[in-house]
């Protein structure tokens, strides 16, 4: 097994960078489409637990598009052979002084692309 | 691609199983085992951000082995292809009433054994 094959990483990379800006743009659907599909998806959020793709969209859909933005820092992603990536990183908000956010994903290659199918998102103070 | 072949789910189960005993019994060379010994394994714990093996042996060996029991529940582990794993679990501890636990890991399949590459534990009200 390949680790940090880099074509499979830049193709992690451009999935991951699609999800942060539609993040920050508050863009739903684009959010929803880069999450596999699957009752067996599952997000632990910042304060919710969010067991199956329905789950999810429910959340999502209501969240406030308010006070999104947020930069990065000590982003890593790494590729384990040719399906399976990891993209770590941590998050402050302005919003938010003295709190580091944490932000972990699993990224899996389907045949309709990359989508995510493990994250978890938490804050502790910095 | 396969998700949740049995016979691997089992392997990512049983790796799980003994994650979970070595963290309770603080089996320090054994949850140390059970993680991949690389700079690119990442572990954002409950309170740390630990990148690389060094990062996380450092923080094992210096933990407390106090109040490390704790009831799983709502976990989930779903395996995609052969070689990758996921494993969701909440947690509660009798010391932190009205505290819920999150813990994921990302396991992957290496010549020695299924290790972790990144986990993410964090606690919310509940």
């Amino acid at each position: 097994m390949i680790i940090d094959d880099p074509a499979v990483k830049a193709e992690v990379a451009a999935a991951f960078a699609a999800y942060e800006a539609a993040l920050v743009g508050n863009d739903v659907p684009t959010l929803e489409a880069l999450f596999h599909d699957d009752a067996r998806t599952i997000r632990y959020g910042g304060g919710e637990n969010l067991y199956g793709m329905d789950a999810i969209r429910t959340f999502r859909r209501a969240r406030s598009p308010e006070g999104l933005a947020r930069d990065l820092r000590d982003t890593v992603i790494t590729t384990y052979g040719r399906d399976t990536g990891i993209a770590m990183t941590l998050f402050t908000r302005s919003g938010a002084p003295g709190r580091i956010g944490r932000q972990s994903q699993t990224w899996i290659r389907f045949p309709d692309g990359w989508k995510v199918v493990a994250a978890h998102v938490s804050v502790i103070d910095g």
